[in-house]
């Protein structure tokens, strides 16, 4: 096993919590900052190492380690550059927010492109907070963790690797098009189902007769609305691009529709979600990526690109090979 | 009890088989006709009377019969005329077509606007023909029974008289009323659907992140496109004028998310389709109509456009008394 950095996590809520939790169970030095004195002290009672004070754990802080940024996206942004000005330079600063590229300018922004690797675990549920935190709820979860231009691949494997032995597996991805990508499996399904929903009075004829196809397509309406704000403003060029672009094909679709031409859209989507459904069981083989290699970068990218993700980093400090399960 | 009238079922497949098994079942004088041999040696095999001849089927009617047209939208604008022609002006016509208004239409044009009364049961699974039909599809089946200018009161008893002895619940509705309510809560729901999966490639990077919001948004997609191009061309005028309403709101949506506003989509959003999902647990009283009463068409109507039905319907040839819950 390649050694283990010191982790040091700022905030801990449910997605910092869990984190904390899963990586101190494997033997992982890990220590925590929450604001709120009460999660200092619930953090501390499960074994983290907990300070209320953010400079007090970033001072104590071995060179070597990893800062995770567990907060909402705007402290986040601001945070970020005080980390980089205030650690040494061979600590390596990540996150775990839903948007990517705004955390990757506000690095840019910082000159500390190089010491920043994007990670997004897709992962949650409706609860919040430390006292909601499980390390459980890392189980197979997916991460992207982002690879740009300025990305430093041991920096890369070094967040990959802590994913990985949180139990996650690892989708690589460019920051951007993470973003483009949530927006469309994500952020458009919530706002078409915010929108479904507002049509329909819940006394009403159309509400007698709703049944499952409008259950499914409203599900996600039930989550509460300032999260749905979050997301969709958190990621808001991305969402607005994507929303004008499903538009113009609605708009398409009304027409052929007037002209009783349905089969273009029925097809095509049937096609697309019954082989969505059919790829996730599907036969996948490994491929390995040496990061020594020229190529690594794209070679990751590009497994990321197909749906393919890391299973394991390397075994040792001394190998740079990845193993990577793809179609 | 009021006395039953005999039923004669014009197609035997998936609706039309399970109606023909329950309405046996319970005790009804029911005919059916398919074209398919096999289907009516099945139907026979089953103790349905069968008949792969309509006319034979047609000329055995007592005069107080009630015709179902279970086919194919299409089969059953053909067939409509025919039956008013062949029939006596005493027997009544329904049918199980999902939508309404092209089959009110076709009654009209035939001068037979007195002797029909549309129904939908709400019920289906994704087999079709007899050998997928069973009774039990029809258990606590939400039945439209349309309720239009020129229908005739005792008529639509008889109609809903059978949805609930098939022991289904009956929601009074108008035609129009009715295509309106299913282009929102399963027609738009549909295109939407297939227009969301069209835009994720199975093997791609948006694949692999896409969880519970897109399994969700897109499940109605695996649908097979046959049936959903004959619902949506079925209900075409409904369908387009439901989705121009929903892409004006969209294009609102998107003006707003641009200038970072999206709170009043998520909270009417949320609020509608929280209480859509109370409300079907929510307490409801019952209330009676009689069907002498100079107001009871207007009752009726106004009993479906607040979401309630009927649950039973006279208990007596003397009594017109129809009772209803209602929020």
């Amino acid at each position: 096993m390649p050694s283990r950095p010191s982790v040091a996590i700022v905030g801990l809520g449910l997605i910092g919590g869990s984190l904390a939790l899963r990586l101190n169970e494997r033997g992982y030095d890990v220590r925590g900052h929450a604001r709120d004195p009460q999660t200092v002290r619930d953090a501390t009672d499960a074994g983290i190492t907990a300070y209320a004070d953010l400079d007090t754990m970033l001072s104590k802080l071995p060179s070597d380690a990893v800062v995770v940024l567990a907060t909402p996206l705007p402290a986040a942004l601001e945070l970020l550059p005080k980390i980089a000005a205030t650690t040494p330079d061979s600590v390596t600063i990540t996150d775990v927010v839903s948007t990517k590229s705004p955390l990757l300018q506000a690095a840019r922004d910082a000159g500390a492109a190089h010491r920043y690797v994007g990670a997004h675990p897709m992962a949650g549920t409706a609860e919040s907070g430390f006292a909601a935190a499980y390390a459980e709820l890392l189980d197979d979860a997916t991460w992207v963790v982002t690879l740009d231009g300025g990305t430093d691949l041991q920096r890369w494997r070094q967040v990959a690797a802590l994913a990985l032995d949180s139990g996650g597996k690892v989708v690589p991805a460019d920051s951007e098009w993470h973003d483009h990508s949530v927006a469309w499996i994500s952020h458009l399904p919530h706002v078409l189902a915010e929108l479904l929903a507002s049509n329909v009075a819940p006394q009403s004829l159309p509400a007698a007769l709703a049944a499952g196809s409008f259950r499914d397509a409203t599900r996600v309406a039930a989550t509460r609305p300032e999260l749905v704000d979050a997301m969709l403003l958190g990621n808001r060029a991305m969402v607005v691009e994507a929303l004008e672009s499903f538009l113009d094909q609605l708009e398409q679709a009304a027409v052929a529709l007037k002209g009783s031409e349905s089969r273009t859209l029925t097809e095509r989507g049937h096609q697309h979600r019954t082989e969505w459904e059919a790829a996730r069981e599907a036969y996948r083989r490994t491929t390995h990526v040496d990061l020594r290699e020229p190529d690594a970068r794209e070679r990751l990218i590009g497994i990321g690109a197909r749906g393919g993700y890391l299973i394991s980093g390397p075994v040792s400090d001394e190998s740079d090979v990845l193993t990577a399960l793809v179609f």
